[in-house]
């Protein structure tokens, strides 16, 4: 490949564009990759196609590495697929969705889930089919209430989307693990600085769900990172680590008038004055009462869920944790019909009483005393034990994760990272399979329900993250593997450079190199430099005014290094510099 | 490239699809190569995306070669961009159209001219940008009235779409003259059996718009093919020959009463037992009149268009020779509006005086008679005679074109045959540069509008074609360059033939051949047989009975031919068979 800038449809921009706020979208509009064309949708200009082609060949050799087949899905599809597993509706505004010129409903395919299940039953029916992990890359469609930073969340975008099908759960486990050694390769080769978070709380069936976050300012994923032991986690998954159980003797449990303490400041302030407790925020116990509602049916429950009262309840873990349930906030009229529990002074000391559900952080451990709600209104409790006084019903991974905490492993403090979501992998179960009746007729002749798992990797994100991670104060550093071109050569000056640069061009081409060749006439050396650096292409090449006495400069892009080498030695230092890493 | 039968995700069918009536559906359905989501709308499987991927790197390879840059649009576009060329409206219910969550307008993209015009205007300014020519390879969208034949006219389809931009109708021509070899050699290098026909006749420019047809039997479109010269045209674009004028003295002009002749046939008869004329239907001159109205003004004008009265009015040729006006049927109120025009039995020489234009088919030459009307009801004329009688102000390609008539170029009979679109070249010129405003600035500080052609090849259209032309009873046959693979080993038997077969399979991928390899236990050699055959990969090597003799079989799936070769010499004789032919 040989691309010379004097005919490339390329045009770098000197002003950031109006609309950007990261450094991805500045830079990838700045050099010519990507152009707006509404509102997270965008065209992909020369080298963006070139380094979103070379993202996707990673992926692709990757998964068939693997052994994953790829096939193609339309991206517009019948409702028809996605009423089954009621995510027609489901899926609210998000969805794109249209009718045909005979009025028949579709839509754009924000994920396949659906139909990969739908292709998978079509083909197979025996359990000596199984297993299979099909993948696809593709144009994938979601409205997004809020798309932003250009290519990093866009509405149009490219995918790779994957699904296993395992005959039990053994089966599926390995199709798990072999995506998730895939995408550490993909990961690598791509350049990409990640972490592997779970994405799921052990409850929920230990490394079930994991994210390929990428570590990244402007993020807008926040994630839980240990930098002693590399522990990552969503905050959803974050598992708090229990204190040992108190086996102290403690007072008798106490009732106390506390009047004008709507808060916990407040009450601790309260407690401690008039009473002489000596107790922090942490002592207290806060109840939050919540609804659960089980999707697919009426039945609500109430539950309630302790915390200590240095800490919020985060109410994406608390979704996640009462997962498939989905907790609302308990009204007024939810109160007035729950005569029991006295708004503002709730304590678990009755809720075995009430049959109410209670559960706990998991520092609320066997022995412990607490101050908390009396059930009176202007009331407290102190000296509330755990396993004297109440009985908690369980524990739940509600309270917020704060920087500082106790790493679940290796007990060093947490911090709170931000990052962007480049891939998930996922054990998804059978829930489309059990849409779909996706059954292998088994060897006795009984169906055996398949297990799926789902992957993904977003393509065209990728190349943004990329852009977000490798980049400095003039422009875009691409890894090798991703850039548009393995080496760019710019000739500058008014002799023989241009000729020069573009004879050393086609000598390295001929060599097997992707070359992008400045040959433009007319064109300042510093402006040809400003976008030899703004373009990122990792080795570069200057052909200038030491030409006259046979020298050439050598820069590195990623080291940021200069060096004159003699002229009769260019092709092979370039090669030298560029193959090592090249991609096969 | 090694696939393996075993765990390949291909499940081939016996049986036609019910709904397939077309060779290419049936067999890419039953080849286990697409599945059918929705009317017009496929899912390509393992096999199938391989082939698809193919075509589109031939294409690619030839777009890059002949220097046009390769971007990426969205598929998903906005209304705004459709609407200064009136097209989010004229293309009517073709256009998939939809709302994202705020209420905007967007479309489906059906094709991108709007687009690339927009992108260029974007990146360029100055007349030394030019030329340059930008191209995608893109899934599209049409809600066509009726999708048919599988893939061969798909609603979701891939398409390679190019545009050319140069500063004057020379660099227009150049940049088409490119595109043409271009074509030229992807078609070739594909396989595929085509025509290039002239789609607009020599009045509009020449050989402004040519379309590449693949003759099929199942094709859509007719086109007229001499199989003397090679010429071939779309109907609209024939050029009838012209007879020589006729210099002969004419008997004077007669009115004739003909009562009870409303038909051709009808006149022919009554005048020739009557009157003893001895005049055939070709010897009546039919007048056809027409109201044609401008597009984006109220004129509208009324021509009568003569054509021998043994040939129908081709309407769409009428339209093409009309064209940018529309031509409409003249209704009744239209006469009633036009006395001077006596309905049944007008002729043209009362037409001067009406001050109506007057355009005959090219036959109807100077000083040759005619029988026509006589513009009285029940009356006609004989022996009218142009340029004596009446002066037709031009003439026009409007008569049907018939198998038989004379080619234009050679005189040779011509045929009609059928054929399917695959490509298209056409030079647009400057309707979308001025909808955009899409000018160079000039050398001498003055803007230069942009002349554009447009070009097209349907991707996914030429693997639907290949199959429709490549074929026989058994199965698919593919040209090597598009196979799926390069060699089929079938493993045989009970022995250790599956064994043999995969260590063939190995020894030829390292060699660079894309294998696969049908090492499926406990299927029966006739399943395998037939399997093979149905897929078409070119070459297919059987390691079956034989083996125990040392010797294998090579089979030429497109010469039909078998040969025992010995096993020591079989990777040796598939490399012989595979490479001369295979992508470099």
């Amino acid at each position: 490949m040989l691309l010379r800038m004097s005919t490339l449809f390329l045009r770098t921009l000197r002003e950031d564009p109006a609309d950007a706020e990261v450094p991805s979208h500045k830079l990838l509009v700045r050099a010519g990759y990507v152009r707006r064309v509404a509102p997270g949708i965008y065209s992909w200009l020369p080298l963006g196609k070139i380094v979103l082609e070379n993202v996707a060949r990673v992926v692709r050799e990757e998964m068939d590495r693997m052994g994953a087949q790829e096939v193609l899905f339309p991206a517009l599809l019948p409702r028809d697929y996605y009423e089954p597993t009621g995510r027609w509706t489901e899926y609210g505004d998000t969805l794109f969705r249209l009718k045909d010129r005979k009025g028949a409903d579709y839509l754009l395919g924000p994920t396949h889930e659906e139909m990969f299940t739908d292709m998978v039953k079509g083909e197979y029916s025996s359990y000596k089919d199984y297993p299979v992990t099909l993948y696809q890359i593709q144009t994938k469609y979601r409205d997004e209430a809020r798309p932003r930073a250009g290519i990093l969340r866009g509405r149009e975008f490219v995918m790779k989307d994957s699904y296993s099908f395992d005959l039990d759960d053994d089966g599926l486990k390995r199709s798990y693990e072999m995506h998730r050694d895939a995408y550490i390769r993909i990961f690598d080769r791509l350049g990409i600085d990640y972490r592997i978070c779970f994405a799921m709380s052990g409850a929920m069936g230990g490394s079930a769900s994991e994210e390929f976050l990428a570590p990244c300012a402007t993020g807008e994923d926040t994630f839980v990172a240990c930098h002693n032991c590399g522990y990552a986690a969503n905050a959803e998954a974050v598992v708090t680590p229990a204190p040992p159980a108190v086996t102290a003797e403690q007072p008798a449990m106490e009732v106390l008038d506390t009047p004008g303490t709507p808060t916990i400041e407040s009450l601790v302030t309260y407690v401690n004055e008039r009473y002489g407790l000596g107790v922090t925020a942490a002592d207290t116990l806060k109840n939050l009462v919540v609804k659960v509602r089980t999707p697919g049916s009426d039945e609500v429950r109430t539950v309630i869920v302790g915390v200590p009262g240095d800490r919020e309840v985060d109410f994406k873990r608390l979704e996640a944790a009462l997962a498939p349930g989905v907790p609302e906030i308990f009204e007024a009229e939810d109160f007035a019909r729950h005569p029991g529990l006295v708004r503002g002074y709730i304590g678990p000391q009755v809720l075995a009483d009430l049959g109410i559900t209670y559960l706990v952080d998991p520092r609320v451990v066997a022995g412990s005393a607490w101050v908390t709600g009396a059930n009176e209104p202007g009331k407290h409790a102190a000296h509330v034990v755990v396993g004297r006084d109440f009985q908690p019903d369980g524990t739940i991974e509600a309270a917020e994760v704060r920087a500082g905490d106790s790493c679940p492993r290796c007990a060093h403090p947490l911090s709170i990272d931000r990052g962007i979501e480049i891939g998930h992998i996922f054990q998804l179960g059978r829930k489309y399979a059990d849409a779909a009746h996706l059954d292998a007729l088994g060897p006795d002749g009984k169906p055996i329900r398949i297990t799926m798992g789902s992957y993904g990797v977003g393509v065209s994100r990728a190349v943004a993250v990329l852009a977000e991670q490798r980049h400095d104060e003039l422009g875009l550093v691409w890894p090798r593997e991703v850039a548009p071109a393995d080496v760019h050569i710019v000739g500058t000056g008014k002799e023989n450079q241009i000729e020069v640069a573009s004879e050393l061009a086609e000598s390295l081409e001929a060599r097997g190199l992707r070359v992008l060749v400045d040959d433009r006439q007319g064109v300042s050396p510093g402006v040809k430099f400003k976008d030899s650096e703004l373009l990122g292409v990792p080795t570069v090449l200057i052909v200038g005014r030491g030409l006259a006495q046979g020298v050439v400069e050598l820069r590195d892009r990623v080291a940021g290094t200069k060096e004159e080498i003699p002229l009769d030695q260019a092709v092979d230092r370039v090669l030298a510099a560029c193959l090592p890493a090249s991609p096969a």
